[in-house]
């Protein structure tokens, strides 16, 4: 998809970091944190909300991460690498724990199912981005 | 893509809302948002950035908007019209202005070209969905 | 307080805008869309949750507009007058639904009556600002 | 001030957690997001753009982890510790490098001076309350 990060980012040199991985990345932040945003909706729509409001609290917060996430990555400049890891590390946790609780839904909600491989995809490209950036 | 709004907001009702104009909305949104952010990152990355100042700000004026808008839009009850509405006449003033300004710019930069295409979806895509709200 | 926008904006000169206005529709976006948020989550935290569904969404949108504005204004340049009255309208509106549909609860839940009361200086902030850019 | 999430939070109990130290982590994210976003917009007013293009990338990457920080924090509800943990860790990394990039700069700009501080007192409140969460 040529709108997206990939259009742009095509446009500069990046240093040091593998270009697929961290595109990849971002792309996958954008759609866990949609993904989140609409289940967690999608819970407070249900008959069932109050046993959901454990998944819609953790929806929010990997929502709020993987955002934050995604912009930080829009400027990844290698310039302090400490921080960009420890970002990408919160990232990974918020989407496993998001990613759990959607998948113990998964069979009652399709929101929760939908939500649960997004938040899978999005931990597995935080990860395989912090291996790329070595 | 059936990660996206379109496979969470595929699992429940809308009442009264033209499913594929909110969900096309939505990826707009998404899609300018990130693009905005690359841009403005891309901007302070040129030799010529403090004729860019201009660019750089309104590119994150309209991330910003964008990113709350579609967060509105992927909670939209239609149980404050009005709120809703001013949110996106709000996102579609964000576009026009960072779109005429990445325009100004797009002869010399790609990624001002590829910014002011995706302002310029989004801001159609909002003015597509005030329509379909009636 | 000089930790907060007080601080860093008396650093630099601002073409034409009132700085006691901006900086206090600054400070009023933040506190609301702190107090959004936490009611937000005090919503989903009380047994009549299905009851507070609109509220909830109201908050988190109010929350989102906000937050959003508030980035806005930090780099009000008077660039796009347009674009900042357009963001300015749709916090007022937001701080309006959400400060209307708090009070309705505001005799049965505290979140709701600190949260009300926020919108409703937001909303003013909004108001007063959008005069004072004529 | 009553009007911030000091008394929103009041109203409701929280299981385990320090109130005190998480009220004054939530305010100190909430400053330094605004102390970030001012100092960033500052940073491209300058006539040196050039050369604070560093600082002014740390300054957006800390304001968009610092909200996001604010908003997990706000709904703090102990359901899964580790990801909180590696958001507080992220958070007071981020806070951490644009504290120290922005104190290289604060004898030239009082901007940075400022959102120094505010970094330094954030990433404070970050460690008390991961202490406090045991």
């Amino acid at each position: 998809m040529m709108s997206g990060p990939d259009a742009v980012l095509s446009t500069r040199g990046l240093a040091g970091v593998d270009r697929d991985v961290l595109v990849q990345c971002i792309q996958a932040c954008a759609e866990c944190a949609q993904a989140c945003a609409a289940c967690a909706d999608a819970c407070v729509s249900e008959d069932t909300v109050v046993e959901l409001v454990t998944c819609f609290r953790t929806d929010l917060d990997c929502a709020d991460v993987c955002e934050a996430t995604g912009r930080v990555l829009t400027r990844l400049a290698g310039s302090d690498a400490s921080a960009t890891r420890a970002v990408l590390e919160a990232c990974a946790a918020a989407c496993k724990a998001c990613g759990n609780e959607c998948e113990s839904h998964a069979g009652m909600h399709g929101h929760c199912r939908v939500c649960a491989q997004a938040c899978r995809r999005c931990e597995q490209a935080c990860r395989q981005l912090l291996d790329s950036l070595g």
